[in-house]
């Protein structure tokens, strides 16, 4: 299917991931359609908002049978130019970083971890998965590797400085678990996560105790 | 400052931690005003979005003036409920359990997480920062200790199964970490986070390479 694109907004762009993986957690589920409300339902989104959403792209599924679960999420990797793999880095091999190494998760988004940094000795030259943990001063040789997007999990003081550095090593996009605000140049776009972040909802739906 | 509580969007109250998280790195900066649209660039939210989903909770801020950053963020926290301490329980100690026990950023949204359990009986017994690791046959026992929330880091194949054995130990909300859908009764809110899928809106972004 075509789309022109028009001026899409970033929350847009945003909740297309959450319909993906609602999607193929609904196939995991052996159901191969879906209308739009049991989708919204299942991802927490009103149902005229994910059909605004893909209204930008085209039209996708048929009033009163849903929209076939495959083919709407295959259009939903296009959109989002998931269909190639993207190299990655990742800086800061703690806790987070060996958990971001082993997650499953990357994979379903077409992103390989190629290369991982740290700057405690005792880690250099350790092997997790299949990827050796290089030294962080070596990061400006990645530049010859050409890794798409760079990952910190590096501890807070230690973030922007290496934002800089995986910028200066030629990555497109940052995703920063640190707890802090980082800048990059504005062709860099840099997403960042505050894992406890999405508890602060919680309480607004608890009872009072 | 009193409010009516409307029906109020899902989506407004998942973009409020962002607003006050917005806030707090603007205060950490040194800043004391914000605009709604310098909040808007900070959150990558627009900033009529801003507003209206503001404009549910009463009048924050004067046009022309912006927002007193300290205000508007004790407001928020009011709204979320967030005035409360809320003990957590975290299940599976793996890297990304213990990057979550070791995670600054819980404390902002005043989660405290007070206990922790592992099926591992080479983990059971030690401790991370102050919380030592408890075997996971006795997450039973928590419902004595009042704990409003449970945290899911285990396996993939054990998240259902930790779920409804946290159910029964009477959490009021759940944090999943697991990289799939959980299902639970209705008056318990499960919020699951896939640490991936913000990876999934970068190349969007990115250009072709």
């Amino acid at each position: 299917m075509k789309f022109k694109y028009r001026r899409i907004p970033e929350e847009t762009i945003r909740r297309l991931p959450v319909y993906l993986r609602g999607l193929l957690f609904s196939s995991q589920m052996g159901h191969r359609k879906i209308s739009s409300s049991e989708l919204a339902e299942f991802v927490g989104v009103n149902s005229c908002q994910i059909r605004k959403d893909l209204s930008y792209f085209g039209e996708f599924g048929k009033r009163g049978v849903g929209y076939d679960i495959e083919k709407l999420a295959k259009e939903i990797r296009n959109i989002l130019k998931l269909g190639t793999v993207r190299k990655a880095v990742l800086v800061g091999a703690g806790n987070l970083g060996s958990a971001v190494l082993t997650y499953p998760g990357f994979k379903i988004y077409n992103f390989a971890i190629t290369a991982a940094f740290d700057a405690d000795p005792k880690k250099i030259g350790k092997k997790v998965r299949d990827i050796t943990i290089e030294d962080v001063r070596n990061i400006a040789k990645l530049k010859k590797r050409k890794i798409d997007l760079g990952i910190i999990a590096v501890p807070q003081a230690d973030a922007q400085k290496t934002a800089d550095e995986l910028v200066k090593a030629g990555v497109k996009a940052i995703l920063n678990f640190s707890p802090c605000y980082i800048t990059a140049p504005k062709r860099i776009k840099v997403v960042t996560i505050d894992i406890a972040m999405d508890l602060a909802r919680l309480p607004y739906y608890m009872p009072v105790s």
